[in-house]
């Protein structure tokens, strides 16, 4: 990929994914998302929900990365402490939201905007919202730091109006082949060559195990779609001249 | 979770998870394995396959945490750099491993055993293998670091083998109730205060959205079991008392 392209830190915050109770579903989701936008995710962490955990990690990712993104954490819950730990991040009081808190109060029959459903609508000074068209409750962002909830149905809905405000790059683009009853260990020396040919390109090899065969899938990513192109063309010539069948694009999920 | 269990950190390696071109199904998988032996995991991170960020994040977490676990990035192309990367990472050479090499050479056809296959048998000095059941090319562990393959069928063949030979601690118990209809925000206080008076148990909130009906999950995980219990009886009561129908275990999956 191409230095121009800012880059992502995706942060998933919860004791949930760490367990095993809970099959991640939002980082594909964000991973394709901010291809499509030109912000290439260079890292995930999963870290707990534990505010020394959190400060730091994202005191450390924030300088590294130009976008960070955090899913998780922002319920009312007492194990939901990503937005106060965005707060001591940011050295920032954690404070009622002048914009979020009246609306949440209002969305609230008079007595239910109880205490927890408060900290909802409690964040760091200076927090920009992010509007949520399913829930009364919004993300916000500091700084390069993006707060989402985790949930993926309202995350998704978060990012449906973040991702248009988002400054990107230039969109990923990704060109695949691929050939049954192919080894990898077979086309590996001529594929390492069309790397070298197009160093701005990721190419990478994935086989796979289907009931409908092995093989392996072969991809070109970058910023140039022709570049893409190319370097797959040369990828099935090299099938075909190791006797297999190329077949364009990627294996169908079984 | 209580300070005698020894801590876990998984990387997954990997361009095509950060892409979101591969859905990742390692990470539960170990979650869940890790939490059975007693060794649970603590962080995960899903990283590139550039060697810097490799050798770089094994030691800063190796140093972190009793077990690192890595996906990835062991096969023969070229964008397989986990295994030269953990040597680096190490300050010892990589070189032809003493038992790997000669036995997966035997296992090929005479000439088939080029360049690239090679590698999968080149391995940091001092490496101890990880049998796998169904691929010629093992896993290895260096110091705390256990290094296995990234298709999941493989990894989890890798870790058949290698999971009995851990040393874990108390297996973490996980128990459960939810309710439909139930708001996180009305029982958040009555939880946190349960959570308050079990300290060693992690007490988890999560709501779902099913076509059968949304509502709340709520989990209590550690080592104690009988701790576990009792504060989901006292979760059940709580519900009970917020005039919803608790129901023991995890709501299903739909």
């Amino acid at each position: 990929m191409q230095a121009k392209n800012p880059t992502a830190c995706l942060l998933v915050i919860g004791n949930e994914v760490l367990s095993g109770r809970t099959q991640d579903a939002n980082i594909r989701f964000l991973a394709l998302e901010l291809g499509k936008l030109g912000i290439p995710l260079r890292e995930v962490r999963i870290i707990p929900d534990i505010a020394e955990t959190i400060i730091g990690t994202v005191n450390e990712v924030r300088a590294k990365f130009d976008y960070v993104f955090t899913t998780g954490g922002i319920g009312p819950t007492h194990d939901d402490i990503t937005s106060e730990c965005i707060a001591a991040a940011f050295g920032v009081p954690w404070e009622p939201h002048p914009v979020a808190f009246p609306r949440m109060e209002a969305s609230y029959k008079p007595g239910d905007f109880n205490a927890a459903r408060q900290r909802m609508a409690t964040m760091p000074r200076g927090a920009e919202l992010i509007e949520c068209a399913i829930s009364a409750a919004p993300g916000f962002q500091m700084g390069n730091v993006y707060v989402m909830a985790g949930v993926p149905r309202v995350m998704q809905s978060m990012f449906e109006w973040l991702g248009p405000r988002l400054q990107g790059g230039a969109r990923i683009e990704s060109r695949a082949v691929y050939a049954i009853g192919l080894a990898e260990g077979v086309i590996a020396a001529g594929l390492e060559a069309v790397q070298k040919r197009f160093p701005d390109l990721d190419i990478g090899s994935y086989p796979f195990y289907r009931p409908t065969g092995n093989g392996v899938a072969l991809v070109a990513k970058g910023p140039d779609a022709a570049a893409a192109e190319q370097a797959i063309a040369e990828v099935t010539a090299l099938i075909s001249s190791l006797g297999k069948v190329p077949i364009q694009g990627e294996p169908p999920e079984v």
